[in-house]
């Protein structure tokens, strides 16, 4: 059935058309139904209650399934910064350069062995009447001294993962999704999502 | 294919996920790709104007197949008014009773044989791309003393259609969509939707 968008919020104009419509197989909406998106504040204290609150607020607002994620990461000398406030650590409207040249300065004087950090995912999936199931998952690594790879976003320059001598950001999407905190969050995701999507 | 609605802007995100999604037939979205709702300002001198705006915009920034139409009430003893100004006539925020309330009190002091006015209704077509066409069509009838009848919104409930002896508000949905400017200009415009919507 191919739909047809009324340029109105009349539902009177609407209830019309569709009856006037119903013999040819149109169906017909209106603006109405076209699904506000909610602008949604992360306020959570931890990635498990942003993610949450993201998936179920928009799938709430949409109706659609709706899957989010929270993700950042968590420097132990820094004592978990930035965590929660990965992509805002140099300001509400800081770019990926903002944030990776305030972390390499504050971890300026640190060794190599108190470089220690992790990415964590956690990711939220909501169906549209609300029920959210949450997974989480994580990269271990170390912070660089500088910036090096052009994939991937974020901190994956600065960020060089357990076991390899290159960056987050030199590996492939592919190799990325092997082993990132959101590639593993995913993969523990997935089965939920096929059995929850298929019901 | 079932659609999964990210609640996030980050395109970095989509990818990675839509790659990892691909092998169990899910499809990604983001928050860009619902459709942000046009404001179209009803700006046009003539209804033909209004409705070709109001589909083309909304067409435009929706991906849609969208009809919009603009329709009115034009009163020959009150020289065409409320014309394209019909919804708006008795202010911004007007109801279809200030609307009516309006009307009545223009037309007090005037004849049975010069309360003559007709419905018009300009329907636009929008194709996603762009492409706009209109039909037109009106209902004849005369403006009644008062009110009558309670189906219908608008200035139905003070339109006495010719050759009727009951109020456009009177008639039931299907009667009117027989005789209406909308029905009729919706009868035109069939054959067209018919036609693009299956090429």
């Amino acid at each position: 059935m191919k739909t047809l968008l009324l340029a109105t919020r009349n539902e009177g104009k609407k209830m019309e058309l569709q009856e006037m419509l119903n013999d040819i197989g149109i169906s017909v909406i209106n603006l109405h139904d076209i699904p506000p998106l909610p602008e949604v504040v992360e306020d959570g204290k931890t990635f498990k209650e942003n993610a949450e609150k993201k998936a179920y607020e928009t799938a709430k607002a949409t109706g659609y399934w709706c899957l989010a994620d929270d993700s950042g990461l968590v420097v132990d000398a820094l004592n978990g910064q930035p965590g929660i406030y990965s992509a805002r650590f140099a300001g509400p409207e800081a770019s990926d350069e903002n944030n990776n040249h305030k972390l390499l300065d504050l971890m300026k004087g640190i060794d190599e062995s108190k470089r220690t950090a992790r990415f964590v995912c956690c990711m939220a999936l909501s169906t549209p009447e609300g029920e959210t199931l949450v997974v989480e998952d994580y990269c271990e690594g170390i912070i660089l001294r500088q910036p090096v790879g052009e994939q991937g976003f974020g901190y994956d320059p600065l960020f060089m993962p357990q076991g390899y001598n290159q960056s987050m950001a030199q590996l492939s999407r592919q190799e990325k999704n092997l082993i990132s905190h959101r590639g593993k969050a995913l993969n523990r995701m997935k089965p939920i999502i096929i059995s929850k999507m298929s019901e």
